[in-house]
Parts: structure tokens; sequence; C-alpha cells
């Protein structure tokens, strides 16, 4: 059997307190809840459900296939049948008829329109930037979930260095990378939050593919096998002297860890060690500034100042319009979460916050280099690397 | 390098006009569409983008970001940058102030109300209805696509039956099938449309763990490897006498296929045997019946039938409330589409259709076994297993 951990109920009940405050601070009077990873973090269990979340009071949950299942699973809420939609408006009771907040950024905008129509005396708002404000702020519980997905991680890049030999492909050496991850006690399927958001295990990347841009938000997507994928690798073969981006994500107990370390044959060629060691340069420097008040934005400018005094500006966090505007990105049940060290966001950190941090520097038809690493903001003591080297 | 093969250009030409015709059916003047596959689908690649489909005339790909990885992977669409939502209404011409379709099962909520807004004009319908209709109709080309998928899960499957051990967890039988699919071609990600869609290479689960009801429409899911994910294994050991239902997803330039074996070791006790050999009857029987015209219903009813009168009608496509109403989906792009065999849907089957059709019996404490092909529904000749065991 796995050795899994669930939800403590100690905690599900600090977290669901935590949101309600948020919903009384944005002015709603309940939010109703479909996403799995939303649903898993309030009550411990994904289910086929919809969860009610009132303002003060117990959460209810309204499961549609599991009752039993979801009675086991979940911690702190009431939970009790729905057979249809059609029952959602008395089910609701108080709430069907407040301001009612959805997660606007994920429920798709056809069951909106039916919930505008059910629930026509509701004012329908956005519930989403409440939760994730949340769930930015991890607990010691969630922060030991993702040091054991990055503990899967370090032995993962430890058999990518192991294995790598020239004339192998990037492709080929990720496959053995994933294989490696899912014996360490990888959970398999992986969440981006949001329509197209899609993560497989993050990508393996070699020489010149590495700076192919993609459709995602990344700072390098890659080919990919197919453009019906479209990012990752198509299948690149290894030289020396080229840079080999190694960025993987692990996973457990649904919470994610993010990690990249670039590997070569022989070293890496001009002028890719210099554009490495730059970006090695702007990780230490950003993790000394990685305290509770900091600018967001300000530790995006850091890197950006850095990378151009070196003469990278140009492939600073990817080349021409395929640059992303951050330098790292909040981490949890989804691989896109608050906090955004980003151009244009000012938000102070806050102790809690789980960031992964990836200067990255590419160069158009040669290669793309970087370090990544996925840091808890501590209150006291700077952050703590939860995605370290193997000793 | 990957040996993929991209869309060809007179087949995206063709897709783009049974599209048009299926928008001027539902008295649309266009559709605007930016999920990935329904991207890929119509155009050949996946990018950060707006399609706008008029009901007459050439596409228009609205690109955010790599306008030329979108105008080099495309077929038969203009291609045009489009840097804010802001100029949306302006690059959108005559279509800003039509009837209008979007992907209402897919677009979040947030998205729509922002097209609302910037497109006040217009009135938002929805087309994917449209969508998915030419989508569920096949072209040879696509049909080679599933085909090759389909001989990924033919060697994953006989891998499973070469190293399945007493003692082995169906966890880690799981991860030696995942690791040959890839090395096989599999693309790595896979997709499952709508909010929560998740799916990771299928499920292998032994024993009473897959009779463990989860989340998803599916007829058994298993407990999961936490809370988290709620499905797929977690680590039953595999006992001789046991069933191991080895349900496995091929994915190839976008296309998937769908196959379930059930294994085991020293064969099944009873009344397993029994359950899976009423599994088999009923697969060769829909098979008979897979000709266009076909009702879809009377697929699921003529199973449905069978399984009681064998006696297994309560474990009949899953248990109590965690039971389907449907005995086979559509299969492509994505693993949920159109047609699905569902109680209440009596829309006649069509020559093109690519459908996973999976009798499966769960008996609760026990196990779960049942048998799945994924199926071309042809105008003569009987439907073509595209996922045939090997000679």
């Amino acid at each position: 059997m796995s050795d899994y951990e669930a939800v403590p109920e100690d905690e599900a009940v600090r977290r669901v307190r935590a949101f309600q405050e948020g919903l009384a601070a944005a002015g709603l009077d309940a939010a109703l809840l479909v996403e799995s990873a939303d649903l898993y973090y309030l009550t411990g269990t994904v289910q086929d459900a919809h969860l009610l979340v009132p303002v003060e009071g117990t959460p209810l949950m309204l499961v549609r296939r599991d009752l039993e299942r979801g009675r086991a699973e979940s911690r702190g809420v009431e939970v009790r049948p729905l057979r249809s939609l059609r029952e959602l408006p008395e089910a609701l009771g108080a709430a069907a008829t407040g301001r009612l907040g959805l997660e606007l950024d994920v429920l798709p905008a056809g069951r909106y329109l039916r919930y505008r129509d059910l629930l026509d005396g509701a004012e329908l708002v956005d519930a989403a930037p409440a939760l994730m404000d949340v769930r930015s702020r991890k607990s010691e519980w969630e922060v030991g979930r993702v040091r054991a997905a990055g503990r899967q991680v370090a032995l993962a890049q430890r058999h990518a260095r192991e294995i790598v030999r020239p004339g192998m492909t990037d492709r080929e050496l990720m496959i053995e990378c994933e294989a490696v991850l899912r014996r360490a006690g990888h959970q398999g399927p992986m969440r981006f939050r949001g329509i197209n958001g899609e993560i497989f295990y993050g990508a393996v990347l070699a020489g010149p593919d590495a700076a192919v841009r993609a459709h995602s938000d990344t700072p390098f997507g890659g080919p990919g096998p197919s453009p019906a994928v479209g990012r990752g690798p198509r299948g690149c073969r290894i030289e020396p002297g080229a840079a080999v981006s190694v960025d993987l994500v692990g996973a457990r107990d649904g919470y994610l860890a993010d990690q990249t370390r670039t590997i070569s044959i022989d070293g890496l060629v001009p002028p890719l060690d210099r554009a490495l060691a730059t970006c090695e340069a702007i990780l230490d420097g950003i993790e000394e500034l990685l305290v509770p008040g900091q600018s967001s934005e300000l530790l995006y400018r850091f890197g950006l100042e850095i990378a151009e005094e070196a003469g990278f500006g140009d492939g600073w966090m990817g080349s021409g319009p395929g640059r992303v505007r951050f330098v790292g990105h909040g981490v949890g049940l989804e691989i896109n979460e608050r906090p955004f060290l980003a151009q244009g966001d000012t938000r102070p950190l806050e102790a809690g916050n789980v960031i992964a941090i990836e200067p990255k520097i590419v160069l158009p038809g040669v290669g793309a280099v970087g370090r990544e690493n996925t840091y808890l903001v501590r209150a006291e003591g700077g952050p703590e690397n939860l995605t370290p080297d193997p000793a």
C-alpha cells in the first residue's frame, strides 16, 4: 500500500477558516467550488462535488457520485448527496440568494450560465482570488509534502547526470527521469490551473531545441514530440559541450516541487558556461532577498539587471516574443500558484509562500541554460531550499 | 529527431470546411476558439492564440506569443499577431458584431465575461457541439494516428503479461507499462476535455482496489496514490487468482488509443472468470452491431441485458452510485469525444466514428474485470479494431 498522508483534520479546519476570512473581506456570503485542487485543499478529498463554503459555519459538500467515499476521506465538512443540478438551489439554502463566489478562472462558461439560470436570486462573483491568496500561504504540513516531492526530483536529477551520454536524445533522457520519479513515489498526474494548462513532469531539452519557443507561459518550451503537443523534447541528440536543461517536477500527496539543473558532457562551450554562471549568480542573489515583505517585481528586476550587465539581456527568461516577464511562480497543488515574481506585481512576499525561482537564459539557435529551486519564504533565518541537491 | 506526422494541408482545409458547414447549420456567423485540441484540429498547431473561423472564407489565427512558429506549423489559415485582448474587437472585424460561437464547455467564465464586455455587439453562443460533431468523424489520416497509438498499447500490454508476478503491486506494474509506452513513442501529455478532466495513461488496478469508486466518470477508478489524486492504483499486491485490469492509453501526434485487458496469475477465481467471459461476449456482440446508423443507446442496453442475464447486472459498468451509464466513448485528440454509447443517447453511429468500447463488471470487495478495444466504424466490412493484439 502507498504511504500517503491524508490532510489532517485541524489543517482542513484552519484552511476553511482562512478562506472564510477572505470571503468576508471580499464581501461575499459564500463560495461554491468545483475544481479538484480547490476541493482537495479545503476538504482533503477530490469528489465529483459542489463545495459550499459559507462565510461562517461548516462547509457543505454536495456529492454526485460516491457519498461514502466523500464522507470517509473528507475532513471538517458536512457531506450530502446531490443527484442533479436542479436540486442545487434548495441545497444551497440562503446562499442561493446571496453574493456567491465561483471559480471564474476555471469554471466553464456553459456551467456558469447554467448556475446563473438556476440561481437567479444570487449575485455571482469571483471567489478564485480569495482562495488563491489563502493557498499561497503554506502550512508546515504542506511544506513537508513539497519537501518529499523535492526528494523525488533530487533522485531523478542524479540519475540524469549518471546516464547522460553523447548521442542520447533529450527525449530518451527525459523518459528515464520520468521512470525514476515514478518509482520514487511520484503521484503521476500533475495540475496546471486554467484552460490549456498542461504539465507533464517538466521538460528535458538539449542544445538548440531548448531555445525553440512554445505556446506555454514558460521561459523555454521546446518543439515537442509533434505539433499536437507543441512543447517538450522532440529528440535532439546530446552533443559534448551542449547545454541540457533538466527541468523536473516531483509530486507527492498533491503537492509539487520544481527544479532545474543544466547539465552537459565535458563542460559547456562558451558563452553557455558564462550564461549559466550568470543564472547561478542571480539565483544566489535572489535567495538573499527572499524575505517576507519583499517586492515580487523587485526580484524579477534584480535578475533582469544582472543578466543585462552580463550581456545576456536579450535572452533573459526567453527570447523575442517567447519571453516571459517573471522569474518565479508559486508552487503547491498546482504549478502556477501565487505569488508570481513578475513585472508589474508589487505585492510583498509573505512567510509561508512556496516559490519556484528559475533564472534562465536563452541563446537562440544555440541552447538554453538555467537553474531553479523551490523555496519556502520564512519569517526568520532566510528561505529554505525545498529542492536541495543530495549530500 | 522524432518521426511525427504533421496534419496535411488538404486535411486541415477539409476540417475547416466541415466545421463551417456546421456553423452555417447552427446559424452562426463565426466561431472564436482557444482550446489547444480544437486549435490543433483546425490549424495543425497549438499556439497561445485565438482562432476565428468565419462561416465562409479563410480562418484567422491571432497569435499572442510566437508568430513565426504559428506561421511555420499552421495549415490553411492566415496568421496575425494579437498583443492584447483589447485589440480583439478590431481584429475580429465583422464577426465582432455577429452571432459568435465560443467553446462554452471549456472556456473559463471569467474569460467569457471579458469577451462579453469587449464584444458587446456580438451574440455569444456555443460552438462546441458543432465542432465536436465534426471531430467525431475521423479521416483516414486520423485513423492512422490512432492505429499507431494502438501499437504502443499492444507493446505495453504484452510487457504487463510478461512481468506480472505474485506480490508485485498494481502501481509497480503500471509504472513499468508507462515506461514501455513512452519508449514506444508515446507523446506524454494526454487530453481529457473539460474542467477536472485528468488522464494519465489509464490505470492498472488489481484485486479489490479495482472495485473502489472514484470521482471520475469511469466504470472503475481505484483509490489513487493519495486522496489528492483520488483515482488510479494505490499499491495493491497482486495475488494469484485476482483480476488485474490493465487499461492503457497510447498517444501519437495528438491522437489516443484506449485498450483494456484483464490479466491474472494462474487464472481468475470464480466468479471473476465468468464475469470476464461475459464482458468478452458483450464486446464480441457489440462488434457485430457496430455499423453506421446503429443507435448508441441500443449498444449500451445490449451490454446491460447480457450482463443481467449472466447475473452481473449489479456490477455492470461500475457499482452503486459509482456506476456509469455508457459502454463506450469516442476517442481522438481527447479521451472523451463523441459519440457516447450511453443511456438516453439515440443518435445513430456514423462511418468514421472512432469509439473505445469497454464492457466492464465490478464485484465490490473482490475486483473488477473488463475488455476494451478502440474501433473504427466503417461503411462496409464491419468495424476495424484499432487496438489489435500482436500476432
